[in-house]
């Protein structure tokens, strides 16, 4: 299958990266709004000005979208799936719904395949709590994240005042976890299952007293949380936390009488958030391959994919290898 | 849906608990082979003879098929297929795609669906195999089970002469876990992966080194593993080993480039197996159903299924509460 990748940040090159181990997709070119001549991608693959795009219908069996959630994917999805069957993470949560409906409506309205929200939370994390409540429908889920980087809470912090850098890693805190594993089904609330740990490079001469107060109290995204703020060098922040590690679990526990419980759990241990996402959205990308050309055509998600269209081997090959 | 029970042993009542926590399926019946009068069901759900599950065609949606995979399944599944829409959790894994094969032809040929080798292993750990092979398609994955209960492995001792009952555990050696869930990819002989342990009655008289030798040196099921066998007492073995618990993890490490490596693992902790399995396959005959409704006709497993045919909730409802 002849791969796109449309939007060139860390998930654009994960993307790259992870067609070397996908023997059966090749990547046609890489799509950036930014000035083609000024971006080097990781394996040397062709740059192209995202309004060449289209030039290269008929060219690209899926196009992996590539832009963030918060105003990249609303517009870029439903637009290029008018042109290409597409992939995105889009994971804006509350407004699955509502990207869901707009996608479809193109996708079945100029015949291609989409599917949104892949990656693993959306995508690998929600399967597991689809999974985990048809085996057990009398139970609880909890998710956690971490400890890994949230992009989103690094930026808020950089949008302040004063500060140059940031990180920010989202802690699932232990006791918390291991309640819900011992199958306790206890009620938590949102500060008893994460801390947020804040590494800021100030600006020279910034209050940091002040910045530190900012976060701590930012609603939403710190003020529910216990929040530890460290101020660091810009070395420092280079030097210590530079990589993207993320990861996380989905436990449920429930029961399927009054004598016997039980605890599933499915957890993500990842040195690369965007690597691994990049991995998945391409095994995505090969899903909706293989629905288009069944004419099976408009939106889906991971929940509406056969497993094995997810995967290069043949039924017979998974029946006889991984059953 | 309207559901029927074919097969009255541990599995069978693990169905029939089932039902009570899927308000979307009722129970029409269950059939045995043994003199109906003599069952008693947990629920008082009516039992009739086997001979007489075809006069129910057409008020059966989906009958469970609760026999064992040795002798029973092979010959019943593409039997029952053919008045049926089947479900069964068929575990040979050497002998499924034969198994499928049989289940296919008679299922197509008759225009009925079937899904074969549901549960969790086959079943839930198969699907947990094949989503972590998309996602890291360089690694490896281990399976281990435990610690939990062997049928087969039980069954096996108590056929040894001397033997009145026996019981078996599978454990999962912690210090190979361990070394997995580092993503170290081990190289791992069958015997560093799993212990058995063996509790076993004796008859009176019964000579039991002999009994234990037999044992440990049994090919296939025994000689390749470190075994312990404990005597007991027929009462503590009903005290202490009545239960049927088992579980275990799949666990798969791998890397989307030279610098950065992951780990993905589901795991399963269960009080009861028959419980747990028995309503996994009454999910399995919820998407039974659906598939049969669309005119899908054929045996498929879950490998075939759009997880969102598992779910008794809608594609919106899904999309809005669990991506």
């Amino acid at each position: 299958m002849r791969i796109g990748i449309y939007g060139y940040g860390n998930l654009g090159r994960g993307v790259e990266k992870a067609l070397a181990k996908n023997p059966d997709a090749e990547l046609v070119g890489v799509f950036t709004r930014r000035n083609p001549e000024t971006v080097k991608t990781v394996t040397g693959a062709p740059v192209y000005a995202a309004e060449r795009a289209t030039e290269f219908e008929g060219q690209i069996d899926v196009m992996i979208l590539c832009g963030g959630s918060a105003t990249d994917l609303p517009e870029m999805t439903p637009q290029m799936v008018r042109h290409f069957n597409v992939v995105d993470s889009f994971d804006t949560h509350a407004r699955i719904p509502e990207h869901f409906q707009k996608v479809d409506e193109e996708a079945l309205r100029t015949a291609h395949t989409a599917l949104i929200s892949g990656g693993w939370d959306p995508g690998l994390f929600s399967l597991a709590r689809l999974y985990m409540n048809i085996a057990l429908p009398d139970g609880r889920d909890y998710t956690f994240w971490g400890r890994g980087v949230s992009q989103g809470h690094s930026d808020a912090i950089r949008r302040i005042p004063g500060v140059r850098d940031a990180r920010q890693y989202t802690v699932p805190i232990a006791e918390a976890v291991e309640r819900v594993r011992a199958g306790e089904m206890p009620e938590l609330s949102t500060r008893e299952k994460h801390l947020r740990e804040c590494y800021v490079v100030a600006e020279e001469g910034a209050d940091r007293d002040e910045i530190e107060k900012t976060i701590k109290e930012m609603p939403n995204y710190f003020a529910d949380y216990d929040t530890t703020v460290t101020f660091i060098t810009e070395e420092e922040l280079k030097r210590n936390h530079s990589a993207l590690p993320h990861g996380g679990q989905v436990i449920r526990s429930g029961k399927t009488s009054e004598a016997n419980g039980h605890v599933m759990e499915f957890s993500l241990k990842l040195d690369s958030n965007p690597e691994f996402t990049g991995s998945v959205l391409l095994a995505c990308a090969r899903a909706v391959a293989k629905n288009y050309a069944r004419e099976n055509y408009g939106c889906m998600t991971l929940f509406d994919v056969a497993p094995a269209d997810l995967s290069p081997l043949s039924s017979e090959e998974l029946r006889a290898h991984m059953l």
